[in-house]
């Protein structure tokens, strides 16, 4: 375990009680002490300190929005983000099996260990300490929210696009399934015949291949259209949708 | 609308911005500035408040465990019994059709509108005037929980109740069904032989009339041993399954 001032620093919180931060960098397979009761408690002091920046920050969307965007800011891909960002890896506590495993680079336990800091800070400090650690890492990430698109999947935001452009909807076709029954790959066109698009993706379900085809869709749409022609907006949407986050949530 | 005294002094908060309240009480179909934002945010802050009362009360369980008691105190039906206890009814602002249908009666308004009415103290007071509030309606309740049983269905702990005096498992036998394929009625009986127990339960599911028959078997069990000689603890968990609001969840 490296030396945690620089944790700290980048949390932007000093612990009193150092036995606090310890437990939360501690997984069930390192020590008794382990930090799976301040998961569950992290997860709610993050959920609503998310769920209150958003409120603040976005005044005029409804609670469906609203709680569409909490769910893409902290499902476990997104905590993970912020978790390496915060160089997390190197500070958890783990059990031979998972060091040798390589646990400490998996999502779930990068993003368990994330939420079990957050309450980590809340007992040590307080809820004001909390509120302001968690603002600090999602700072960044809410300046670049774009309320109309995070955490729709491609395929809905693909049938926006063409219905904003009032063309038909995208036809999707399985053109080939690959392997045995219990461990099949599906593969899926694309079809937008009016832009005369056909793409095709592969995935462990049919739905997940239309996700990832959908993706594609809208990859190529945006190189029909070049962002100094399609305005601002357009520009700011389609680098959204190339992150890889935002796939791999509906991918898997 | 009653007069907004009483309701505050019930709550332990006085408002400063009275159109907090105002809008944590209204209803969609009364106007334009409607709870649902604040339903959203109070929803947030409820569960964080409840989880960490768990979290200080409840320190030798594990986070499984937490999280069942959490769920059945922030379910529906506990929420609109608080409601109900704060006369929350007499106080909601419904459109006339919500009026007539008596809306102010349904537990989903009263449940919504709670958790509007916390967060509406959240943002007049802050954090801690929240946690009190929050704190105060969950005291009573809090005393009572069983950690052991609270939140678990009856076939669950009909299971426990018999695995820990080694008996066989309970034999659920669907006996008759009742009405048309799309709105039938099972009638389940639960046996437990060795205890001379057979009691039957009508739902409609096989699994909704399996709880029920469970929950008779639980108090035919309960009636076999009487409380001065089971013991205090077998005594109180029984006092609390025969609540209501414990079947309800399981059987509709």
């Amino acid at each position: 375990m490296a030396g945690l001032a620089s944790l700290q620093a980048a949390l932007g919180h000093e612990f009193s009680d150092a036995s606090l931060l310890e437990q939360a960098l501690t997984h069930r397979s390192h020590s008794a002490k382990h930090n799976e009761r301040l998961e569950f408690l992290g997860d709610s002091v993050l959920n609503f300190v998310v769920a209150s920046l958003l409120f603040e920050r976005f005044t005029k969307i409804d609670e469906g929005d609203l709680s569409r965007l909490r769910a893409s800011l902290v499902k476990q891909a997104s905590l993970a983000d912020i978790a390496t960002r915060l160089s997390l890896s190197q500070y958890l506590r783990l059990g031979e099996g998972e060091l040798k495993s390589g646990g400490f680079r998996r999502p779930s336990i990068l993003a368990d260990a994330l939420e079990a800091l957050f309450a980590a800070v809340f007992l040590d400090g307080g809820f004001d300490a909390a509120r302001k650690v968690i603002a600090r890492q999602y700072e960044s990430i809410l300046v670049n929210v774009d309320p109309k698109t995070l955490g729709k999947d491609p395929k809905t935001l693909l049938q926006e696009l063409l219905q904003a452009r009032k063309l038909d909807l995208p036809l999707y076709t399985v053109v080939a399934t690959h392997g045995a029954a219990h461990n099949q790959m599906f593969e899926v066109e694309c079809q937008i015949p009016k832009l005369d698009i056909k793409v095709s993706a592969g995935g462990s379900s049919r739905r997940a291949a239309e996700q990832s085809a959908a993706q594609l869709a809208i990859a190529a749409i945006d190189a029909l259209t070049p962002a100094k022609g399609s305005g601002r907006s357009r520009a700011r949407k389609s680098a959204q949708l190339s992150l890889p986050v935002a796939v791999s949530q509906e991918t898997k």
